[in-house]
């Protein structure tokens, strides 16, 4: 049991690689997010450019606060609704520090007993926005 | 340090989740190829799509067959050139059973001790290409 134990180790080490190689290699924005705490779990760099802010400093901070004028309360209740009504919208939002509209995608899953939520974020063009990297 | 070892375990399979999660909420095409063989260990929905062919019959195959004229031998050393070296451009290919221009970007790493590559199938536009999709 031990060495099974063992060779799911090094089989799930694996993953974890992969995991953190696929995040900085997309050049969509992501996060994951404590679907209880709303607390930013992980943010991919392209995420944090997004967002002005630093994945240290990202990791473990709300993640409503980083909206324009966002009440907590509201904020996760749309989330949720967003990560698991099949039929409810994406949340049109504009971040905080720079100021660029975006479209959150949310979906919910579970992980180790624990509820989680990834975020995609998309860039809306706005109708100033040049047409350079639009892909 | 079996207890150790558990907890560990149960990280682990957390990140096991969340790549499974990323691979399918991204829009990016990505491949996982061994770095000797040049077979497919995975392959994301719009890998697939874009390759037009299903997952299973994907994994295990060789990458180079699902792209038009290319040999194996000259397929595999510009891959790893692309892979490991920061000069080197993307490949130019040309998908094989679903005729789309495609840039492949390829980023080498080492994971629970096997070489793999990491490829991101990036479409390109041709001059006929209609403007919906584009984002």
């Amino acid at each position: 049991a031990q060495m099974a134990l063992e060779r799911d180790y090094e089989t799930q080490r694996e993953y974890d690689t992969r995991y953190r190689v696929l995040t900085e290699a997309t050049r969509d924005a992501f996060l994951f997010v404590g679907a209880k705490s709303g607390r930013v779990v992980d943010a991919n760099p392209v995420a944090c450019e997004l967002l002005g802010l630093g994945r240290n400093d990202l990791i473990g901070s709300s993640l409503v606060q980083e909206f324009e004028g966002r009440r907590r309360a509201e904020f996760m209740e749309a989330l949720t609704r967003a990560a698991t009504d099949d039929e409810a919208r994406p949340l049109d939002l504009e971040t905080r520090r720079t100021g660029q509209a975006v479209r959150l995608t949310a979906i919910a899953f579970r992980a180790a007993g624990e509820r989680l939520v990834l975020c995609r974020l998309d860039p809306v063009a706005t109708a100033v926005q040049t047409d350079d990297e639009m892909t």
